[in-house]
């Protein structure tokens, strides 16, 4: 195996420590995050720290980065209480990676990007309408992480939007069928296959297939 | 598309609740958590909540349900200050799926699945010897998500080992040669393939792949 000690990291340039250690905690999500500005901007950022927190109240948190250049993301969810997640796919994965460009808060990534934004009811946040999985989230919760001054972000889900077939009658939702994307490391865009469903386990019993 | 209200979730069984929400964040990491108790008995949970913090410090979070059931790991990780990240990868699923078992705190899940405990240096936490990515952390940091009662457990990366031939040269860790799997909800376990890896995009640029 290779071997790489606490001092080989502090060692490598920034770049290469990035692609490293980005890659460590397995696989990621991949989601684009809507918001819109005071003045009607919309903004739309890469994220791939989204996860979830629990089902009843049905949480999701993502983490935000020191606050030491411009969130649009931040500072619109922060204002109008409401954000969207929606599940990166197959079909746009490019443009979902160019979102990832910190452009000015005047400059809508839709525009940019050319995908397709999406209002619902009168929330005061857009859907990506490409996306086979489309959330919209209240704020609940800023925990600050002092260790390194990142911050997570806590919503709530207000609503779900599915496309068709994805929703299996246990309530799962299958991904793969939706094309749904994953990230390794920083920049590597991976669609999954589902290879194993297990039924729940407990201590003693063998474990089963679904 | 299926829409599902706020109202719709709340009416849900819990099950299907779970398996609902549990998929709205997209693909999750999955790993193995090794501790040891003060007595010596060895611990291993699945966890599907690992994520990046950063890079420098090199961070990992992890997200602990409520304290209303005996949580070895976190009483473990709290006495020891270290414990080890494991990648499920594809010859150990149902192993691994074993590991999310509520056993006793006097049973070792590598006794009851038959995965190898492996110790490196003086470090008191068993790494999985069948993982091809196998970290050692140090705690760090506890934070309590009061929303949910949930807590965010933060550690630094004190080592890494990688199976032969993950390790490409610009630090990029290619977890699909080392087969290594993310879980669609609660239960299904899935292997991505990679499909598109891009370079950093800044704005008004095409994205390029790598």
């Amino acid at each position: 195996m290779d071997k790489i000690s606490k001092g080989d990291i502090l060692s490598y340039p920034r770049l290469y420590r990035a692609n490293l250690i980005n890659s460590l905690s397995g696989y990621k999500s991949a989601n684009l995050i809507g918001t819109l500005s005071p003045n009607g901007t919309e903004n739309l950022g890469t994220f791939s720290s989204v996860i979830h927190l629990g089902s009843d109240p049905a949480l999701l948190g993502f983490i935000l980065r020191p606050p030491t250049v411009p969130r649009n993301t931040y500072e619109n969810l922060k204002r109008s209480k409401y954000y969207t997640i929606n599940h990166i796919a197959k079909d746009f994965l490019a443009e979902a990676h160019h979102c990832s460009a910190k452009y000015a808060e005047d400059i809508s990534e839709f525009e940019r990007t050319g995908l397709t934004p999406l209002y619902r009811n009168d929330w005061p946040a857009p859907f990506v309408a490409e996306s086979p999985v489309q959330l919209m989230l209240k704020f609940k919760e800023e925990v600050p992480i002092k260790v390194n001054n990142t911050i997570m972000i806590i919503g709530e889900v207000e609503a779900i939007y599915l496309q068709d077939g994805l929703l299996q009658d246990d309530g799962f939702v299958n991904l793969q069928k939706g094309e749904v994307a994953c990230i390794n490391g920083l920049d590597a865009y991976c669609l999954p296959n589902q290879e194993k469903r297990f039924a729940y386990t407990r201590p003693f019993e063998m474990v089963k297939e679904l």
